[in-house]
C-alpha cells in the first residue's frame, strides 16, 4: 500500500506542482489503484509515474472545483485508448456524472469499459467489502466537499503451524479448515478447535484523505487513529484568518488535527504556488512543532504505508 | 507574427508531445494571441512558454474530439485567476458552448471576464475586421471538423517621404492627410494627391490551420498561396489506407497539398507517439521529397512568420 502524489498544488497548476490528484496504490491488496481527485493534467503526471491507468478502478472526488475534476474526461478517454476494459466506479458529489457524461458526449468519446457513478450529497458509507470500507464525511468548503476514510479490514491471524506440530496434529487439508476457525475431529478421535491455533488478528490500516476545507469537527471523525492523514495546507502559520475567508486550512490547523486525532503520519498537500522550495520546507517545520511526523509532499512523492505485523 | 506549438501529439498525450494546441502570436499586429484547439494540459504548456493567458482573446476549435478541447475549462479558469479581465471569443463547432458552460457551471467557476461563443456548423467567414479576416471550411473527419484560413489585410503602402521632399512639400500635419490618400492644397497653391506619394501596398500574410482530416478538396481552398500551412500528419508514407480508415492524413498527402496549393512553408503536427525522435525526422524527410520547405514541429517550437516588405 502506497500513496503516490500526482498533483500537490492549489487552485491552478504551477511549474512545480500540478493541480490535485492522489493515487492510493493497492497493488498487493487487490491489484488496483484508487484515485482521489483528478485535476487537469493528471493523465500527463501518470505518464511520468509507473502507474497504469487500467489499474485505476475507483475514483473518489472530494469536490467539484475545477482543479479537482478537469482531468477526469481526459484520463477516462486515455484509459480506454490504452486498453483499459474493466469498469471504473466514480464516487463524488452530485454533478460529477453530468460533467463526465457531457464531456464524453460532446467529444463523441466511446469508452471500452463501463463507468458506474456513485453520486452522493451526504455523509455515509460508500462501500464495504471483504477488504475495505470507505466512509465519506462532509467538510466545510465553499461548495460541498468531502473527506474520505479508507479502512482496511483486519487481517485474520495466521495459522500457528508450530503449535499444531507441537500438538502432533498432522498437516493436510485439515489445516485449511482450522485456519477458517472450524472445529475438526482428527483420525485419532481428538476434537480440535481452529480458533485455538490462529494467532491474533491484526488491525488493518486506515488512510484519511481530506478534501479542501476549513478546520472543522468532521475532519477529526475521519482522522481518528488513522495511520496516515492527507490534509490540505493552502495557507501557512499566521494565516488562519485568510484560510477561513477562502474556505481553506493552514498547516498548523492540520497539525493540530493530526495530534488530537492521534494519527501516525501527516502529509500536507494542496500547497500554494506562493510556497516555493524553501518556504514549503518552512511550512513543514512549522507544522512539525505541533506534530512531528509531518511531511509536505511534492508531485511524484511515493509514501509507503507498510502493514506492520505484530507478533 | 509567430506560431507557437503547444501540443503536437495525436489522440493522447505522450511523454514528448502533448495533445493539440497551437498559438498564433499577433503581439505586434494587435497585442493578442489566438489559440487553435486546446487539449488537456495546454495551460501547463503555456506555463512553460512565455505566453500570457490574458493576451489570448480568440480561441478557435477545429473539432470537438477530447484531445482538442479538454483543456479549455482549465485554461479559461486560470486566465481569470491570473488577472485576465478582457473578453474571450470562442469559435467552434456546435457543442463547444455546452461543454464549456457545463464544465464551468458544475465546478462553480466564476470568471472575471465574458466569454462570447460563435458556434457554427457550416463553412463561412467568422469575422472580418480592419486587420484580419478568418474563414472556416469543413474538412473530412469522423465528426465535423474545420480548417481555418487567417488572412491578414494588405498593409497600406508607406508614405514616400523622400519623394515628398524632392517635390518640396513641407512636412507637418499635411503628411498625415497625404498618407490617408487625401488630396491636399498647399500654401503655395499647388494641389497634391496623396496617392502619388504612397508606395505600393503590401500583401498581408495568410496562415492556414487545418484540423484533423482526411485528404479532401476543401483543404486546398483553405491553403491556396498561404504563407504557412499547418497540417496534421497522423500517419506516414505508405499508410494512406490507415489514414483513410481513421479519418486522418499522411505526411505525403499534406506535402502534396502544400505543393499544389503553392504555400510558403508546411508545418506538420498531430504526430503519433509511434513516431519518436528519429522517426519524426524521417516523416519530415519523406515529405520534403515532395515539398521541400516542410518541418515536423515539436512542442514549444516557435515559427516566425515575418512580413516581407517588398520595395
Ligand atoms: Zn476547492
Ligand atoms: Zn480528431
Amino acid at each position: 500500500m502506497q500513496l503516490e502524489f500526482l498533483g500537490t498544488g492549489s487552485g491552478v497548476p504551477g511549474k512545480f506542482r500540478n493541480v490535485s490528484s492522489t493515487a492510493l496504490k493497492l497493488l498487493d491488496e487487490c491489484n488496483s489503484v484508487w484515485l482521489f481527485d483528478c485535476g487537469e493534467g493528471t493523465q500527463q503526471q501518470i505518464l511520468r509515474s509507473n502507474l497504469k491507468p487500467r489499474k485505476i478502478n475507483k475514483i473518489f472526488i472530494t469536490h467539484l472545483h475545477g482543479d479537482h475534476i478537469f482531468g477526469l474526461p481526459g484520463l477516462l478517454s486515455s484509459r480506454s485508448f490504452q486498453g483499459g476494459n474493466t469498469p471504473v466506479t466514480i464516487y463524488g458529489p452530485k454533478g460529477i456524472k453530468d460533467f463526465v457524461e457531457i464531456s464524453l458526449g460532446v467529444s463523441k468519446t466511446k469508452l471500452s469499459y463501463k463507468i458506474k457513478y456513485e453520486e452522493f450529497s451526504e455523509a455515509g458509507v460508500l462501500f464495504d467489502n471483504k477488504l475495505f470500507k470507505v466512509v465519506a464525511e462532509t467538510l466545510d468548503h465553499q461548495i460541498k466537499s468531502f473527506g474520505y476514510r479508507v479502512i482496511e479490514k483486519d487481517h485474520q491471524g495466521e495459522l500457528l503451524v508450530d503449535k499444531l506440530k507441537e500438538a502432533k496434529i498432522p498437516s493436510g487439508p485439515i489445516y485449511g479448515k482450522l485456519k477458517n476457525g472450524e472445529t475438526v475431529t482428527l483420525d485419532d478421535g481428538r476434537t480440535v478447535n481452529g480458533k485455538d491455533f490462529i494467532g491474533q488478528s491484526q488491525k488493518g490500516r486506515v488512510i484519511t484523505i481530506i478534501g479542501d476545507t476549513r478546520s472543522n469537527p468532521n475532519s477529526y471523525k475521519l482522522s481518528e487513529d488513522a495511520d496516515v492523514l492527507v490534509h490540505e495546507s493552502t495557507f501557512g502559520k499566521g494565516e488562519s484568518r485568510l484560510a477561513h475567508n477562502y474556505y481553506h486550512s493552514t498547516n498548523m490547523q492540520a497539525a493540530k488535527l493530526a495530534k488530537k486525532a492521534n494519527v501516525g503520519k501527516l502529509l500536507l498537500t494542496h500547497i500554494s504556488a506562493r510556497y516555493t522550495g524553501k518556504m514549503a520546507k518552512e511550512l513543514q517545520n512549522q507544522a512539525k512543532s505541533i506534530f512531528n511526523n509531518t511531511k509536505v509532499v511534492k508531485d511524484f512523492d511515493v509514501i509507503d504505508i507498510p502493514f506492520d505485523k505484530k507478533v
